[in-house]
């Protein structure tokens, strides 16, 4: 991959750039006084596929490393509305040295109102510092990524 | 209605007591420090059930009346972890002067996490008081009572 | 304690009931549709209290005795606005032979807007089994309790 | 300003660079499974603070104008744990034709936790699209930059 190449990333609200899927329930108190969903809710639906996804795909990456957070985007497309379900997409993005960046996109009833990307950085757990990828781990992040 | 009567309400824990569900899915950020999910959260696992069932129960009963939440009683049975969802069956209880009682049985995976039961008060929404339940309400509310 | 004295329990509406007292920020995503503050958030006012109290009797508990939350129950008494702040009270109700009682009282500016009670019980870490108090904590249970 | 001087915002790490501050409680309730304050809780701190910036900006805008949040982003830079409260301080950085953009430093103890920018779009609330920045709004909007 080159530095142009990584700049044409995927179009996050085309649902069919998505094959992890994870449905979450709009829930009554996720609305504000506005009367739509509040901007904080999105940042859990982003989370439940974020959770989902990584858990896949570091699933076999032993315990001599870890993975934290480090920045969520959000970008609101348009308003949600209670009740139903938001379905949020979620794929891997970039793969850096020491990071990987993922990419979300959230439809209600087939329109999206939403995308996120999100960094998260390895680290050793026993040092607490930040870790190159493994090799391994690597090679199944590439897998994935080529997968589209 | 007596006291005996009043008695024997139906036994929350149980599945079969209720013929309305609500699935709704856990989130990762309901959890607490403990690693379990957090108890407010079951309180919006109430709310979820507690609104579709009174919006159907109380579908035509036109703008001269609405309602309030007096109160909530939660009991927490057995812990409950993410991820997964947690099915909310919801049912009439009791029906009283100018409220109704609601109950609740909250399911993962078959097993029962907690029980709860809700009042809820009817009032003029113009002159902002208490109201008895008008007669057309009242034969919805005990049709459905009379079904169990 | 006979039925007389678990008649008499303190009025949970009049803040002098209480020494204890923490605030909680009420938070622009509280509110729900209805342009109030949701009754979800109370729980997580209570919440707040029960921490900061059960945190402040039980400090000195030892590591062979731990507790669960068992129930809440929540009397919405007045709506509450945003933006501001809720100060909770909170205090012990009662002794149990293996749980206790606290109760809570939420003010807003001063307004009563809800009360709340709420059981944990004792039990052992090890046997995951109810536990009597024992006699030290029961002690320092019994000094708070007459403190009033 | 041209492109160099957009470039040279004010380090939002900095408590130093803020005027505007609002502390909000940490809630148990905001602790994940991990045992420190969830992502999604970063969230609704940041919007405590946008609220009442915006709140204060646009005290005097006219029922002719209303705006939207397009998109927040945050840097988690730190664990924070509970209990205790996170001050948020809060400022305008940019004023663009239809949009301004704010940003947010997130502080525990006096230590930086998390940094956050968001960009709210106006618009016309009666045809509902978007709508240059009245010249009014704007000279609010300028003294308040220049004051830093």
């Amino acid at each position: 991959m080159n530095a142009e190449n990584s700049e044409t990333l995927p179009d996050l609200t085309d649902a069919g750039k998505f094959r992890h899927w994870v449905p979450v329930s709009l829930r009554f108190s996720d609305q504000d006084s506005l009367g739509h969903i509040n901007n904080v809710a999105y940042a859990a639906y982003v989370e439940q596929s974020r959770v989902a996804l990584i858990d896949k795909l570091l699933r076999n990456r032993g315990t001599d490393i870890d993975y934290i957070l480090a920045n969520v985007h959000i970008d609101y497309r348009s308003e949600m509305h209670f009740p139903g379900s938001v379905d949020v997409g979620g794929r891997l993005l970039k793969i850096g040295s020491k990071s990987i960046t993922t990419g979300y996109g959230l439809f209600k009833d087939g329109v999206n109102v939403a995308t996120a990307t999100s960094v998260n950085v390895f680290f050793d757990p026993a040092t607490r510092k930040t870790l190159a990828i493994p090799d391994g781990l690597r090679r199944v992040l590439e897998e994935e990524l080529a997968q589209g």
